[in-house]
């Protein structure tokens, strides 16, 4: 682990606090071919930022992002910043060299996901990586459901529902924010956790989405405006700003090999935190999981005789599951952000071993062609609405 | 309980075998405003009617339901038949001034189902009832979710989410049967189990759906012919017929409130039995349901403080709860057909009082519009469609 | 089913109630080897007899039942009284030559139990039949389990946790009843509830309790007098009343193959109604039920492969299930009574064919044995105690 | 955070890992009053020690750790080694002036126990703190259960039932290890996770087991030697040795509050990796918790209408509880190793408040106490034994 990977990470919220975790403590549990370093924090304000580095542990601050991409000593930019920025930085990251690690969804707008995946191929050719952050592709639980289906433990896919259940605006008082507004956040529920069921629906399957149909909806259009900027949860201030987004989107859909979805992505789901469900029915089994429960993985073996059949409860915590060896003994559960050292786990392995990694910038566009669909249908009265195929997506 | 209330039913299979179980012990647990008799049990066949009889309790036995009709000592026609056999004997029944109970789906088409309702319109001004059997209404779980929407517990409904989950044609290998032939069955899992959570949804929500967006499957077109005929999961036979219904359902509604909703019915959920799984997220609330643990509710009360809040699993075996109170003491789960007796115990109830007993046969017209609507956006690119509202359903 | 059964029962509360709807219901849903008659039901008061039986559906009433053993059109004798009675019906009904079926507790004490089981050996000499009335055995996830054991699914025994959990006294104020008076109820929680959790894990496992210690311990010991007599749950009226039973009890247990258990049994698990918990860990299996969920069986295969591995949650409701093919089609959930009916079911099936129906009362002691081992190692500062084994119970 | 804390820690398998990460971690995601510095990895191996440093992110290295108390840049000694040398080391860290964290369980014996706990008590007079480390205690939810039963939200204990539950010596080929020897482990499944549901049982209910009975067991008494030394998990060599420790243990027990209890701690439960399972019943209120679903309390309020009481599933992934702020937004639960990032949280806040941290040494001794009375009981066939009550402990 002599050679270095000098990491320049641009945005210091929640999605840097989880990337930085994850860049410290992949080395600690998993042998890496490469060492992370934590060189340069980029942010906007220098006296945060210099805040944020000594807080989560990097050795420089910088905010001029432009000027960091001309440093020799940096191989990786890890973008952690809203999404109508990443397009520009992610472009020109590659452009000067960097590998990309970009946190979903990959832009806001299919034009500009187009435009970074032509920037990923033209940078391939140099041996330059870039990789989009669906991380929850990375949980134990969503692994081993991949490799069961890719076994053919499941049989052919007839059924997929999927949803993404939040609350977190369910209360009409609940202040605006940047996440509300079209302009910076693209889309609402659909783009921000919408995106997530979309990609692990199509990664668990290995199958995509050929056509949707759909409605959006926005249930409260005006909110106060918030006491102090930048609170999600904060309290009201004077006055009311609109919601430009949805609150929430439900989806028809086909996958490519004739399976039949219900997907439904909403932050009115009162009581429901952060319940991510997925339950796919095969010709020959059948899985499901929540996560509520995130190392649980169920799973139904129509092969089992019919007096002993029924969905197993796979604690996934054993040795013999993905990603659980690098951490305890059996038996001890993993939380959120281990899918993100997870992450940074197998990007590092595939920089060293020259592969590309996965979720490739391809993939975080086909999920941003599906959304598209869905807003196109949305407007036009449900109507079927085929997702534009991209040949590069894997 | 001296007048007695005398029963001609027709059809003696499953549905037959229910009825005449919660005929003969609603009045073992319950008291009755009226007596019920098992008077006459028609079927096509006399022998095997005769047989059923013994078997199920009927103290007479016909052939010819129209003959039955005209006989002074049958109060209640209870119609146990298949769906295109509905608004021929409910129609005759009432204007031979027979209450009628009919089995859902109502009928298979909306216009059966419209002259069903108005026959049941001019009967009642003379007295005379009509019933649809949504038999699941009265589960008391079910009951115990209404009574908490009708209470305000939830506040305005946002989200509903509904699936009826089967898999017992999952098998491209399961024969034939008269539920896969479109001129006898009407539909398939749409209008088989699709019905049971249109119905559902609406009576606890109390709101009706008023546009739905939708997609029809048959995954499975030609399976072979049963060895023998009658059997549902007989063995095969020699050589294949078609099947001319969906094997599966989806679609999205608003509810009249402004709620959206994600809706399922299928026969290819490997490992799901009978699941009828019901969530619904309001303003104030939410509630939950799967018939898999059928005597339990979870409800979310958004009024408990965040630290202690959380979906209380309510098992619904309290003397507090709708109908357990007949049964045993706390704590004793009751099962599937105990909702059979309840519909008796509600509609002997109603008829005692020459009040309406529901679900209405309007109601059931309603959940046809919404069939209808589905069937018609699926034909029509899964286009959004409105549902036809008729003024009488409650 | 020419040949009648003619039953007389003694007693028309709880347990009246539900054996009588087994006797109806029983011969509707399976085909019976002989043909139940509710003959003769006997109470002590004629007036509240009489207007049970006319609920409940017998022919006659009676107030002696001694002079019912005298009668000639009478096979069968179902004793649904109190503990403290049994002994003397169940000998005096042998005697007169009546098959019996006992409700359980068998009796208040080893020595009546002993007795019992006496006069049972020596009616099977001349054909005639005693029964046990442990029902829990016959819930169809509970046969399951046994049925696995039995195949060898678990491998050896090595724990077994069980308890049955109630709450209904759980609060200081709730009134005095019979069955916390120590002459009339024998004891309190380990009689009424524990004893069944020790019947269900001996006959899942196969094995019997060789020895136990023990504790018991009455929380509330003093208790206002009810208002009204004879209600469990009614207000509480003047004075109070002395509790002499136990409100909860607990013990350690071996059982013969070798395997540890703990037991637990109360009125003051407070939310839980009618918890029977079972757990059963042997070296190739394991197993778990709760009856809160009665419908599931919870099985662990050892043999599975580590990485697929997880509880499977069995829903017991399928065809190939013991008792589900009398009722519904697949996926339709059972309730608490009808384990009463395959109680009946199985017992005239063993009339019928001359064998000895089961638990029999020798099974019926054995349990007796191991509750009054509890009291004495409770008595004798929980020392180990080990359980008279009774060469007769199978 | 100027001021550091400079850390010493003997030993780096699995409890160095963990304690590693969490002195690593704390900082990052709390704001501490001290700054912990990784400072020196004692271990026995010096080139092993160096590699485990280099991947666990220690500054430096050293083989005798009595040579490390003696340096002056050392503030604390994290003591991770097995229980047999725990004494030795942390009565002479304490002499030295050390601030002590000691891994559980404090020692192999009262004796060893008491005199660390003498120890603690002279160190504190001269500002130098002792913690013993049952981890557990600070899951969020296990957290929340004590405020609860604080706040009075259960009202007086009446039931407790806790079990930890593993297998992964059910199958008799897996091979000897130290912890199944006598000499080195002390006890077996009683020692190395029954101390665990003591002490979580005590600090939940505020209250202290007061006498046991008890039995242990050893299922199987020979196994293979392992192939290679260390591996727990290893496959097997030549050979068989004895195992000198239990493999079970099941103990009934009392608190000081009155309540009733039972205890198990086994390796053999089958399909249990780590099933830390508490239930806690009190007059107005229950708990249930299950470490294999470590994200939620089950809490019952008594206070709730009978129609709409149930236990309610708390997942406990909200800004409000206990130290879930200092992580992720609400909904993104936390896994295993988190409890010891919170240990080290609020031992440094003691340390810097001048506060004895909890537990301390003498809350230690009261499990020790009260294995001790488990061991004799179990000797002693299973007679009630008290527990040495110790004035010191909290």
């Amino acid at each position: 682990m002599s050679t270095p990977l000098r990491v320049a990470m641009i945005g210091h919220a929640f999605m840097g606090k989880a990337h930085s975790h994850a860049w410290r403590t992949a080395p600690r549990f998993f042998d890496l071919p490469l060492r992370p370093e934590l060189a340069v924090l980029v942010g906007r304000d220098a006296e945060r930022t210099a805040a944020a580095a000594e807080q989560l542990g990097w050795a420089e601050t910088a905010t001029d992002w432009r000027a960091v991409l001309e440093r020799h000593d940096v191989d990786l930019v890890d973008i952690c910043t809203p999404g109508d920025t990443h397009a520009e930085i992610a472009i020109a990251a590659l452009e000067a060299g960097k590998h990309v690690l970009c946190e979903k969804p990959l832009a806001n707008s299919v034009a500009e996901a187009e435009a970074m995946t032509a920037a990923a191929d033209r940078a391939a050719a140099h041996g330059v990586r870039a990789m989009v952050g669906f991380t929850y592709r990375r949980v134990p639980a969503i692994a081993l459901a991949r490799q069961l289906v890719a076994e053919g433990r499941i049989g052919q896919v007839r059924h997929v529902r999927a949803a993404y259940l939040q609350d977190w605006i369910a209360d009409p008082e609940a202040p605006m924010s940047w996440r509300l507004e079209a302009d910076k956040a693209g889309s609402g529920a659909l783009g921000d956790i919408g995106a997530h069921v979309v990609d692990l629906t199509q990664h668990i399957t290995g199958e995509t989405v050929t056509g949707v149909s759909a409605a959006l909806e926005t249930f409260v259009k005006e909110r106060p405006l918030p006491a102090a900027a930048g609170s999600l949860s904060g309290t009201a201030g004077e006055g009311t700003g609109t919601v430009t987004v949805d609150d929430a989107a439900v989806f028809l859909a086909r996958f490519s090999g004739g399976g039949l979805a219900t997907f439904e992505a909403t932050r009115f789901a009162l009581g429901r935190k952060n319940a991510i469900r997925l339950e796919i029915n095969g010709s020959l089994g059948s899985l499901a999981f929540d996560f509520e429960d995130m190392n649980v993985l169920h799973f139904f073996d129509g092969a089992d005789p019919a007096a002993t059949a029924g969905f197993r409860r796979i604690v996934v915590t054993e040795p013999d599951h993905p990603y659980v060896a690098g951490w305890w003994p059996a038996g001890h559960g993993l939380g959120y952000e281990h899918a993100f050292t997870h992450q940074v786990v197998d990007l590092v392995g595939a920089l060293a071993a020259g592969e590309q990694p996965t979720p490739s910038f391809a993939d975080g566009l086909a999920v941003q062609h599906v959304l598209d669909a869905v807003q196109r249908s949305a407007a036009d009265r449900s109507t079927w609405t085929p997702v534009v195929l991209d040949p590069r997506s894997s």
